[in-house]
């Protein structure tokens, strides 16, 4: 199998490292900087490497757009333009209607389309930060629609099962909606929370407030994307994390242990229930 | 030296595996359960253990109160009635100003009190999950107030310097505003999120979700005290947690990309300052 990785940051460039390591496919990465070219192919992540996109995808069984979110439908409409007749194009975003609806809807005769995520990622980016094991232990999210053709959303479940521990498919709202629950006001909550601690108390911060803050260190110029491409879903969930952290305040100016005590206790058993399922 | 730790929980336990451990001194424990004693006895935590609080301090250089926030003041208001002419009393609770209040103002004569608070934990809890290491790396906060007896501090200093990365000496309500924003409000945003999301998005949960709730397992017995006993500190680092959050919100909501990544931009550079200073 001929894949096409069409930018070389973590997620590509752990893909690509992936997929080579464990002989899956022949792996072209498509970068316009030259040196990410060149520490690509250093690192293993690629077969071979190309500034021109055309000349990459025209040869491949599989095309993986690796870019950020606000720049994949671009990317693709152009990529499938010179993808052959019976290859499968899809992403990595990590917002899905908005891409899915797009790009579903645009692919030329011969070349059809299925969008996927996978939840694996880093604080870090860019291809100094790519791993092999990026996605071991992880799950992949295939996001079908009833226009989704079978043969693209079989190509993308056999990209991503060797690599994963689950590919999940759903969707791409309810992917969005999901995702806004549990990973993008989780940013959101990190980053204000950063914003909100004055300079004299970071001194003396211990590892709940480093937990709770680690993913401010991710890239605005990848979440600004992420977070605007799916503010109805995430505005719907911080409304309702708003009415629980409301709750709790309530219960904490009105000194109502009784009241307290039972929401904190309903919150530890849900995220127990989650650590004893392993995770 | 002979340390009397009234309360052999998680603090408690391990505070006694780190000083024997170091050789550093002789620890009786005090616990009114016989199943807690012995196994603090088999654990190594302590040298000899009792359910008689006053058979423990009266032969005691110091008094470690490890016991929840809402038990300190009692525990020991009563110990001190037993201590011997020169000895030093103090604590480990995650809240400051009503408790050394409280126990400053009422010791009896030739005893004396300073409060501390290592900032060290586990969402474990209880004399099966400490450690002789649980210390290691820490910071350890000391409140002494302008009416703490000199010897009082540096009885206290002396305890923790060894076992910890740094001892910081502040007063109490300094700590609980610091601590509001570091640790008592990230506990809040954990039991919030984790109330906040949907059962069929946690089937998905990426690490950055259970990174950001993972200490809403700590124990609700324990938090509703200190977010009670804290709360004025609490709810004005809550406010401006709120600030920031609703800034972001408007942001996302208004489509401003320019202000959105300004405003993570910021965030994560705060953030990696923090990294870069190895925490």
């Amino acid at each position: 199998m001929r894949v096409a990785i069409v930018g070389l940051g973590l997620i590509g460039g752990s893909l690509g490292l992936a997929l080579r390591r464990r002989r899956l496919a022949q792996v072209i990465g498509v970068s316009r900087r030259p040196a990410t070219l060149r520490q690509a192919k250093r690192l293993g992540a690629i077969d071979s490497g190309t500034a021109l996109l055309r000349e990459a995808v025209a040869g491949a069984d599989l095309v993986v757009l690796a870019a950020p979110v606000d720049a994949i439908e671009t990317l693709g409409r152009h990529a499938a333009r010179f993808m052959r007749s019976g290859s499968v194009l899809t992403d990595v975003g990590s917002s899905k209607a908005q891409i899915v609806q797009a790009l579903g809807r645009s692919m030329p005769r011969g070349v059809a389309f299925a969008g996927a995520h996978p939840l694996a990622g880093s604080e870090r980016r860019g291809i100094e930060a790519a791993r092999a094991d990026l996605f071991d232990g992880s799950i992949c999210v295939i996001t079908p629609t009833r226009r989704t053709p079978r043969r693209a959303r079989e190509a993308v479940t056999r990209l991503w099962k060797p690599l994963v521990r689950r590919v999940v498919t759903m969707d791409p709202a309810r992917h969005d909606r999901l995702l806004a629950a549990v990973s993008h006001v989780p940013h959101v909550l990190a980053f204000s929370l950063m914003r909100a601690t004055p300079r004299e108390a970071l001194a003396i911060a211990p590892r709940s407030f480093l937990d709770a803050t680690r993913v401010a260190q991710s890239d605005p110029d990848l979440w600004d994307d992420i977070l605007l491409s799916n503010r109805a879903a995430i505005t719907a969930a911080m409304s309702r994390f708003e009415r629980e952290w409301r709750a709790l305040r309530r219960a904490i100016t009105g000194r109502d242990q009784r009241r307290l005590v039972r929401l904190l206790a309903e919150a530890q058993r849900e995220r127990q229930t989650l650590a004893n399922h392993g995770a």
